[in-house]
């Protein structure tokens, strides 16, 4: 059985896993993205990941069948572009190639949003939907769309459901716009704002001092969820604002839509799971046009690792020589002599 | 050669074309949208433009191959359901039924910002795209989608645009929600704002001096494009705010969908036309998120006509003989015999 491993290249960490052909997880790894340098050291950091999960499932990179990346900004061939989220990657860098080369497998990439929309699609919890909005709260805010069953990519830059505009004259976006949905509920946008309220202001939090005791250098999902638990004011106060904004942005894109179902993945999404789905969702409905058939709003089942078995999904469908479909149909068979 | 009724019933005009086969404009006949009464009442206002259409066109209702009708609210079937725009429509009204004893012909519902893109699209300013988002900027705002060359309409409600919201606290909306694009752009949010800022604040505008002296009951488009025209303060005002979030709002959907154009079409739309146009589309800019790759933006073709072609569309398609289908392929040909 040929096992393929995937790559979810985020703005905090990189996350590898290694699959089997029924998408049954044989190991996975995680390492934080760095913060400084350029796309050659992301690149090592993204081997060292996939060679320890590769280690976890006794198998060896250059015995894989293939890795696929998902990756933040343009991706285009070969190339990633204008990865913001990601350290020095204003501009292009070959990354396939690079991880070839460190790998000595094919590498093939694709849009990260895309590929864990998809994979909630094909194997999560959008399954038994045929139009759906992926939104990957996390360090940024993704959107994803699958309609009518298939992706819709628009010409190629579809799902920017982080710059949705919620408050024309509103807060400052990383992306230097003004009122996006991510200026509120983005990770890096929080924590910026946090750090702002905090050593400006002398809004009292203990967010900066978990993140200490956890040697980060990051307000990573991890430091605001035990903040949250225990009761930090600020922590509290940011979280409100990031879900009132999801509530509109998303409900806005609903009533446009009128897909079937929302997923809440990402980052935060995940780490923070069904009770904020549930806040996201009551956030939504004083903005729903009809407010009487909400879409369903669900967590992303495949958890942390769906943008990497979502990744995985790359190569296999990109098998040339039919391995990956031999279930596909039997008046496919071929057979010889 | 067959000819075919339109009926677009706007919330404050209703409009009735006759057209041939090949979508010439027979004649045509425009009257005000009753203000008071119910759907009976609507109905004969309906029956009486389009009888007023065929006069000009030199024939008949009861000679016209049928009569297609682009309504507002929820059209199932034979019936209308909660026009908000329209008086005393909160319930179900058989328009269909209504329409056809009146008329002497078949009638055929379709929902009116759905049959005013269709037209658009098949011919008019959205005739060399496949995927576009129509904006009818008139009483309310009604948004219109065209996915990968077919209506997208989601779980039947889609295309919700007006009710986008811009402004999370923003302003009251004629659907009772706040901060909606309607809110600020809609024909009759902006006639309630006007006449609060005029009669409650002491604002002076001759808006309402303008509305009268045309014999007017609303501020239609015609009175704010005259009190434009005059350099009013308030009318500027409101058109500016109307602007401004119809950029955002607009700019939001193209960022979630990139779809190839964008068409300006309603009442508003059409008559305050091109520098408008120009107007919104500056006003998007600074909230796409590709803004080196914007969207095309036009004004629609079939101007203040396009609704009632489009409702004639509806009337051709559900030809049961292939009358009007004769042209579309000779392998469909069959002769008896």
């Amino acid at each position: 059985m040929a096992s393929f491993g995937g790559i979810d290249l985020g703005g905090t960490k990189i996350q590898a896993a290694i699959v089997d052909e029924d998408n049954s997880v044989l190991g996975s790894a995680r390492r934080p993205t760095p913060t400084s340098g350029g796309p050659p050291d992301v690149a090592r950091e993204m081997v060292t990941a996939l060679e320890d999960a590769a280690k976890a499932a006794e198998t060896d990179p250059a015995g894989l069948a293939g890795v696929g990346v998902g990756s933040p900004g343009t991706v285009r061939g070969d190339e990633v572009t204008g990865a913001r989220n990601l350290p020095g990657w204003e501009g292009s860098f070959a990354l396939g190639p690079e991880l070839e080369r460190q790998l000595g497998c094919r590498v093939a990439l694709g849009n990260d949003v895309r590929v864990a929309t998809q994979a909630e699609f094909e194997l999560g919890a959008g399954r038994m939907y045929r139009s759906l909005l992926g939104v990957f709260w996390g360090t940024g805010v993704g959107g994803g769309l699958i309609l009518d069953g298939k992706p819709w990519l628009g010409r190629g830059g579809a799902g920017e459901i982080g710059h949705v505009v919620v408050e024309m004259e509103g807060a400052l976006c990383t992306c230097g716009r003004r009122g996006c949905m991510e200026a509120y509920a983005g990770r890096a946008a929080m924590e910026a704002h946090a750090e702002y309220l905090h050593r400006e202001k002398g809004r009292r939090t203990d967010l900066f001092k978990l993140m200490r005791e956890r040697g980060r250098t990051r307000l990573t999902s991890g430091v605001w969820a035990r903040a949250l638990a225990d009761g930090d004011k600020l922590a509290v106060h940011m979280l409100d604002r990031a879900v009132a904004a999801l509530g509109a942005g998303v409900a806005s894109v609903v009533n446009v839509l009128d897909v079937e179902a929302v997923l809440i993945g990402g980052g935060l999404g995940v780490r923070l799971g069904h009770p904020y789905a549930e806040r996201i969702t009551a956030a939504m409905l004083p903005h729903l046009f009809a407010d009487y058939d909400p879409p369903r709003v669900h967590v992303a089942a495949l958890g942390d690792l769906g943008g990497a078995i979502g990744a995985s999904l790359l190569v296999r469908e990109a098998e040339p020589d039919g391995a990956a479909n031999g279930t596909s149909g039997a008046g496919a068979a071929v057979h010889p002599g």
